[in-house]
């Protein structure tokens, strides 16, 4: 994850859009069916990385149900949503969600056969051989289907943002609690936010408060998985 | 195949889901007429497999007819459609599926000559030459044609996904029977599963239980090919 | 040509769809005015080759004619007409075939102005240059003319397989003849080839029988040029 | 900043100009609510510039808001539409302003979701792996889709257009007198910038008039950013 | 121009078919106004040429008038024409007069501002820079501008077509003495060109009939220019 | 500006085209209000050039009006239109005319927001990294851009040629004049050309008449400027 950045000044506005757009993966997260439950969430800048929501997975997870893969998208729309809905304006902060969702409908559509085009495959990738890394979706359809698979993606996308927007809507004084005091720990762990949500005190008093040593409940594995969501980073769009 | 995964912790979940997917394709590999037999059928890890069904022809082909393609396209819609009608679900385990549907649907339509389009060959292959593998189609064809194809190749796909279908909806008591003992025994054999396709006890009394010195019945060659059906893998959505 | 391959095990399906497939292209051979002559068939495997007919021309040929090459598009149909028509099924082995035609239909009408689109020539070959081969035609007109192009060679191999059909429907017993003699020799040559057509006995008994040393008697050029049609191959879709 | 260039000889015409596109720039700089202040205004060419006006933001900025990026667009215009409305002629001179402000529009609704195309991104950057740096944009969606991104573009951009035209409309008197100004003095600080435009005497009696010595008022940071606004070049449309 | 080839056996359809197409250049060469004078014709096979036309300018040339490429294109047109009035056939031989023409009509509509399009330049050529050599036309301009050159091209081409056909159609007489003389003299120099087309005797007696030594009439320079039309080839479809 | 090519031949006919053609170049700067002024005209030939007309600027330019670009493009139309109008002929001559005319008109309206499509950019130039030049514009809109751009281009192009056909019209006496001097004398400088186009005595008894010594008048400049009117050159279709 990177060491913790503690040079950085950070105004008080940029830390509250980065609270409210953690805090909003983090509730839709808790919310939507059979996702990966959420292990931690944090405002403190690690690498690039100015604020994170970690998922962790029950098990070693090896298919992936469309309801899963919808499920995520909510999530990484939430971030979004959250800034939009509490704070009046949208930030660059969301691109890497945005890009990470598309992609996720995309491959509903291209690799999965999760969509109303059916079961095919569309495109084929291409690998850099010498790199082994893919540069390119080489698209072997028309542009009628071209046209086809923008409008999937685009729905599937459009109404995780009206699901993860509706859930938060439906919370919004769980979401400012768990915002607020995200602005003021700077992280917060699995049950730490299931009480905040819930309207609990924070710390349950027969626990001990020591952060790094609190047994965590929910989560059966020791290694933890490479998060699912992006973290939101300060990209500087003049540079762009 | 690689080496079996022991290591591996799989839920009871994920266990059967593959073993409804690849009962699926054996079930539709038994209905199917003229397609390869099948040999084995098993959800014992191995590589980056999490199940496999291995069909093996009854001597070496040189030419496949329309019949035998329509099949072999039928046959991996059965993994998904059992997912569906069984498990009310679909995964991205059956990526590899639909892919090589897709491949051989396209091939029917732009190689083969086996479609409305008539007998013409569409695009050219592209050789990587110092590689001595294709890395893309050339295109040289108009965007009508482009359109027809697509056409085509999702019309040839879909109808085999209804036949697929309606050979595991005819057929939910013998699919229930394979998957849960499937589950239960992880690998079965060609005589197994027509044994319990049938209806009959898995294993007849009156040849030996060892599961490798069983002689194979239908099976002439020795040498297995390379098995046609994709296995089943563990694809990571969020690496993708 | 290749040595011939003797470890090949086919079964008697397999031959007898090779018998037709070559016994359809030398058919249609025969009754196309203009062609070059049919030298030799045979279903005897060499190298990739699972059968072949040979053509030989009568002298050096310089320039072809619109008639000529129209006529090799319609024997080129043959192989994929005689597997239709007397076996009820069409298999992959014409890919080449239909590869073939659609090259020469599509440089009737893009390269010698043979076509309702006039005396224009359309793309440009790119030549790689440090390995001397074309690798791709440069596309240089417009997605309308792109639709011409398509529906010409369309309409001009689809004239010829018409075409072909007609002959070879007019011909039944004929070919019945051709096809079932040649499951039977394995080889014929040009004048055996005229023999059985004209319904007269194989084996001219005035001639000696010996296969290799019989003087060819319509084949002037002592050196035969690279066959026209490309042999019947046992391509597997399955890895293709 | 690179060194003042002192040998190249201008006329008062082409001074004039950079005089009126700087102001142009540096007034709307200051009308738009929540820019990064305007540091520095100067028509001393440096390098490749023959004019800058430079901001300089309040403190490190993490993320974008929609409403700053819509400012900054409204900037870029701001020289043109000077040349526009005071000089009745537009010149070569904001061709940085205009790629800057496309690029911005575009990446508005390509990567960071803020258009009616909703949060989703278009296309995808390819590197170049060698070198490090992004060669193009890897479109991966349809022309539909196509259309539709260049009209969002262009209707962001001529809104800003608009706005900033008003803006420069609405405040001619400031604009002459900020035109003028710079003009004889070459270059105006944040102070002296406003003074001008609220009509206050230039240099305010009670601080020292010495240019480089004076306290900068409003910028708390001693480490100028990079400015956001590209200078204004003397591209030659000759030898483009 | 190379050797010429003695060791080639050619039928005597195939030379009737040469003759009557250089014939065919060489009278549309003589009748069209401004061309180039034509210096040889020969069916002499020389390297790949089966057949030349050979135009001598009169002088250096500088600039080409658009009258003067109309003229080419027409020449161009009249080896094909010739086959197909006078021999009710159309061969491959023409190839390289088409795509020439093709070219010729491409370059003034889109290099040489000599079309309805106007006086602009479509496309950029794009050199192969470490081998100066160009290998393709990039294309910077949009679908509807490709179809306008296409119809351009296309039209232009016809006319010259249609020119040419009724050049040789006013002309049946002197095609055939032309053509029939040089199937059997096998080259004709410019003077006996004009007087077999004028239906003089073949050679003035009062001139010597030493082929090589005689004095040319018309050609001026000594050094003669590579010629304009390709020389027609021998190429083979079934290898192409 | 190369040495003076005196081998090459050329007829009083091509001698006549350039001579109209570079009056027509001179004859339209001299007329198009601010444009850089016309310096010297010539029709000896140097390097690839085979006339020459040189306009300087009257000092170092930084920016590019909208204005000064359009009298370009009229500028570069004269010398076609005056083939046109006077020898009733247009000639390839011009290419290099009509190419730089297009990029001009291009570059209005993708650079440098001088169109109707507004005050943005489109697509960006890729350089060829390691040789440092340009190799293609990169494509980064919509195939309805695509066109706008080039009905913009043609429009302005097209206007341009409107105009300078007009202004050589008007002037038919003076064009008559100048071209007519211009074969006689081979070169003429600032001053003669306004006698001559005003009607005056070519040479001012008064002034001395050396050609190279003559005081030059109107060019402040010592040091001139790469000319921005391409030379007219000799390129011969026949080999493009």
């Amino acid at each position: 994850m990177g060491a913790e950045r503690k040079s950085m000044i950070m105004t008080n506005e940029d830390k509250r859009v980065i609270a409210y757009h953690e805090a909003g993966h983090t509730l839709v997260g808790l919310k939507v069916p059979n996702a990966d439950p959420v292990h931690k969430v944090t405002i403190i800048p690690r690498g690039m990385a100015l604020g994170l929501t970690q998922q962790l997975p029950e098990g070693d997870r090896f298919n992936y149900t469309k309801e899963y893969m919808l499920g995520q998208i909510a999530i990484l729309m939430g971030g979004r949503i959250a800034e939009e809905v509490f704070l009046n304006s949208i930030t660059t902060g969301a691109s890497n969600d945005i890009e990470r969702a598309t992609e996720l409908g995309r491959s509903m559509v291209c690799e999965y056969g999760m969509s109303d085009l059916g079961p095919l495959t569309f495109g084929k990738k291409e690998e850099q051989i010498f790199l082994g890394r893919e540069i390119a979706q080489h698209r072997d359809f028309s542009e009628d289907t071209a046209i086809k698979i923008d409008q999937e993606v685009k729905r599937i996308v459009s109404e995780q943002y009206a699901r993860a927007k509706h859930i938060i809507e439906e919370n919004r004084e769980a979401m400012i609690r768990l915002s607020e005091t995200l602005l003021e720990r700077e992280s917060l762990d699995a049950v730490q936010i299931r009480r905040i949500v819930s309207g609990l005190p924070i710390d349950d008093e027969s626990t001990p408060s020591a952060d790094e040593d609190r047994p965590q409940l929910k989560e059966p594995s020791a290694k933890p998985l490479k998060p699912i969501l992006p973290p939101i980073t300060g990209s500087n769009p003049a540079t762009a």
